[in-house]
This record gives structure tokens, sequence and C-alpha cells, in this order.
């Protein structure tokens, strides 16, 4: 019932696991699995750490994400805007939001992600996306694809 | 799309709540409603804190909890067991567990907790349950009804 923080942000016997399978457009970060789900509240809460320079995919989806900031500070691209962000904000990734977290200074960026366990599947930005986003140049300054 | 982290556990246009409006089972609690859903995710995070001394309301129901530990450490009834929980800590308390928070150190007990949105209402014990849960002797040490 209890999964017990072990030290640095590591759970007892909850395996450090590739932030992704499948596609390659990340940098330098990491997943844990802390709760998968019940019967009753379909979701997971994911640890996801990223380490300094490192980022997470940018991408959208129609499911949406509840984070919260657990460790350290970075930047993210949230829709329309670049955000700075830090411990214990509380963010809505609404559905097909563009979204990219990035570890913009010289320690770890860890979060708390929620999500339901039926999903679907991220979708990365065609050249016309990117060519959209990067019409603001805060935007354009901040992406990694 | 950000609620931003102000201070101490408090965040930019979030009100302090009070933690129940329909018992007075509890002692020295406040809520926080951080997240109120989205059409893709129908949940609810609430970020609930107990000062030195004060407790939750001992309960049981049917929706499930996911709690994390995120500020200071205390103890909690989950289910048969009392247990020393800190921060950081994840907990799932399953549907129909007993459970209840107290902040039993000389620093507050501040904790995440996601539910659905709709949920059953919680339910109080009766003499007949207090009985039960007191056959056990740390139950019965620690449980505040």
């Amino acid at each position: 019932m209890i999964i017990r923080h072990n030290e640095n942000y590591k759970w007892d016997n909850i395996p450090i696991l590739a932030y992704k399978e499948d596609t390659t457009c990340f940098k330098n970060i990491t997943r844990q699995v802390l709760l998968d789900g019940a019967p009753e509240l379909p979701c997971q809460l994911r640890y996801f750490e990223i380490a300094p320079g490192g980022y997470s995919t940018l991408e959208q989806h129609e499911h949406v994400h509840f984070v919260v900031i657990f460790r350290g500070g970075g930047k993210a691209l949230l829709g329309k805007e670049v955000y700075d962000v830090q411990e214990k904000d509380v963010i809505e990734i609404p559905s097909f939001a563009w979204h990219q977290f990035q570890a913009t200074f010289d320690s770890p960026l860890g979060f708390l992600c929620l999500v339901n366990i039926e999903r679907d599947r991220p979708r990365l930005p065609t050249e016309e996306d990117l060519n959209l986003l990067r019409q603001d140049s805060d935007i354009a300054a901040f992406i990694k694809s």
C-alpha cells in the first residue's frame, strides 16, 4: 500500500526505466512508474527526471497530463508559450497542447505526471507543425526535436 | 495551465478551504483544490495539510486515493496497520480501507491526494467498527474518532 521513498528521488522496488522505447527525440530522462492504476482509479502516476541539459519529447496527444514539479526547476513549452517551472508548481496539459520539458539549470528537473491508463499515443511534430511553432521566436529558440 | 506555487505550500489563486463541512471528526487540517478535473482526466488533485497534533477523519469509502506525502512526515492508519510516513512516500489507499493521517511531529504533514471527481461519500466508523479496529493494540492507541 506504501511505496517508500528511499533516497534521491528513488523508491523501493520501483525500477528506473527508459523514458521511451519507440523514439529517440529526447535526452537524459528516466521514468519510474509509482502507481499503475486501480480498478476504481484507472490512472498511472509516473515520476520523470531530466538530467541537466536533457529534455522530454516535443509531442501532443489527446490525453491530458496532470503534472507536479517535484524536484528542481527548468522550462516547459506548454501550448503556445514557454514557461519557467519550479518545484511545487502544478500543471494541467490539455488535450493536443504541444509540450516539452527541459532541464535548463545545473540540477535535475523531476516531475510527477498523472495520466489515464488507457490513452492515445503521442504524436510527434511534422515539419509543418514545427514551422508553425517556430513562428514564435521564444518557442523557436526553445524546442528540440 | 500552470498553478504557481507561491510559498510555504500555498499556490496562487487557490483558496485555503475547510477540510470538510459535514463532520467534526478531524483537527487542524486544511484543503486546497489544485486541479479540479478535465474532460479527459476526471480526477481532482487536492493538497491537505495537517498542523502538528492534528488529524484527518478516520473513514472508509469505495473510492481509491492516490497519495504523495509532500511535506514533512507523520503516521497513518492504512487498512489494518499504522505506518510511519515521510516526504515523497507514495500511497494507494484501496477501496474500503480504513484510513487516518496524523501529524505526529512538531511540523506540518502535507500530502497530495488524487481522487475521481465522481466518488462515493466517506463512511465514519460505527461503534462496532471501532471495536473491531481496536482489537489491534497499535491501532487502538492510534485512532482518533
